[in-house]
């Protein structure tokens, strides 16, 4: 699911629906942002040809005070409910433990969903949107979307081979308006365990996709490893870099929000996949920590990034 | 680990730690928070004789906006943190997914955290203290507390043998004031769906214990199963209720907060355990999923409750 700038952006063909003014017909920002995530999920579940009544755990949570958006959107659905807040790493958060639940046994089929809300996002992080207040060119713009994704101990492809969950590491950077810089320390930290991990270099991967580092961000983190002697190359790309035309769009630094990733991997990467486009895809979704509460009380901006292997053949 | 009022309570002495100006040594109570759990996390490594390196996984998450208060008290453990929202039930959703970790193999060392504080949740749901605004009588008082526990594989017991994971039940109640009444549906929902899933009733339990309801929600949740004819009996009790003299603390309807039922369970009941006052303990944390922002927008109050079965033998 994606509003309006996201239907204007270069990934518009995969999106399932998008809402023409972003307010899919609700009548304030947080409802609309659960209405979205509430049709997100009732799509994945309608194109798994699966009652959401069989759906046996939901993993979701999202950017809202209180991840008020995902209890929302979820309250009718009936099934069991872990609440996660994972900030936008929150897709590959929820994609972790859904597949751990069904690898260790414990249920056939979960869900993993997360959302954000340009303009709910936007009033509560920053400041109303009629303020009109200018952004610097570090900034990102929160992307209205939303993605869901059926897990399946019997489904078609492709799986869930490696999860590599991410430690909170916290450079330094106090500046909201910076999350790219607060992050990549993250993402850079996730990934080398990965490859430690299972001896796989970067190489081994189609695409090795970051969550929202956005322009500043995915700069830094090719810049980190790149002072190991790794070039992650044209493999390597960035969700938030990906969903908008970054100049003629004026997004700035690029897109972030918990539904910048999932909505770019929902949509854009799981059809390349289907399609053979990637075989192998590392997706490793980024999240900052921090609260406006905590940023004005001055503390540094911890963040976190968890990593999840996809594979259209099973391991 | 828990704060002045807590430790005025009839279960003082099952405490760890206790804070007598609830500050925790530090200058925000946003950070007095963070310090709480932190302090709590480290002291449950140590208990364990566990250096905190040793843990592979921290599920961990509180009320504070954007789950701050976890965040920051975790940035510098250097463990695997999965964030978690379940509001007061976090407790149990920790439990649930550090033993599920566990058990379907993905780790050995897991541990469970949450916390919530009287002062930083005061002001973010309800009033900056300074104003001293009255409660109704429904209302209850957010815990200054925190509990960890450390799950192992091989561990001492007693031991997580079932969880049962809640639905968001919305039984429609929009006081803020009363959540109690909130939540109250959501413990019969998950306290249903396990003595039928499991073929258990509430007789094999020598405790059946929910997180916050208070005085109000426990007495609902009574008449809930009395209209089904199951009298709970004495063996049902509620850590809102337990943490503080009712009448002569003035806690109103009782404790509530994650740190209700996280420091009830990791003190008092977790003690009791250990010397045979409980063997089989049924532990259902209950939480009120709503925001400020949606209570203000006429959202009624969505509610979950997660049910962890401990038990001093192995199934």
């Amino acid at each position: 699911m994606g509003g309006r700038k996201e239907g204007q952006g270069p990934l518009r063909k995969y999106f399932d629906y998008l809402s023409d003014d972003s307010r899919f017909g609700a009548k304030s920002w947080e409802k609309a942002e659960s209405a979205m995530l509430r049709l997100c999920y009732a799509t994945a579940c309608d194109k798994a040809k699966l009652p959401p009544s069989d759906v046996e755990y939901v993993f979701s949570g999202d950017l809202l005070n209180q991840c008020a958006g995902s209890a929302y959107a979820m309250r009718d659905c009936g099934a069991p409910y872990f609440g996660l807040y994972g900030a936008c790493s929150t897709m590959a958060e929820s994609l972790s433990l859904a597949a751990m639940a069904i690898d260790g046994g414990f249920c056939d089929t979960a869900a993993a969903a997360t959302s954000s809300h340009f303009c709910s996002a936007e009033r509560q992080f920053r400041y109303p949107l009629q303020y009109g207040c200018q952004r610097p060119p570090t900034a990102q713009w929160t992307v209205t979307g939303a993605g869901a994704v059926i897990l399946r101990r019997e489904g078609p492809g492709p799986y869930v081979t490696h999860i590599t969950t991410g430690v909170i590491t916290d450079a330094g950077v106090t500046d909201m308006n910076n999350m790219g810089a607060a992050m990549a320390p993250a993402a850079y930290s996730t990934l080398t365990a990965h490859f430690e991990d299972t001896g796989r270099g970067p190489e081994y991967y189609d695409a090795i996709v970051t969550g929202d580092l956005g322009v500043v961000g995915s700069d830094i983190l090719r810049e980190l490893f790149a002072a190991d002697g790794v070039e992650l190359g044209v493999r390597y790309m960035d969700c938030g870099r990906l969903i908008y035309y970054i100049e003629s769009q004026d997004a700035h630094a690029g897109g972030s929000g918990c539904g910048c990733s999932a909505s770019v991997l929902c949509g854009h990467f799981l059809h390349g996949m289907a399609e053979g486009s990637w075989n192998r895809l590392l997706f490793a979704a980024t999240g900052a920590m921090m609260s406006p509460t905590t940023n004005q009380q001055g503390e540094s901006i911890p963040a976190i990034c968890h990593a999840v292997a996809l594979e259209n053949a099973r391991c």
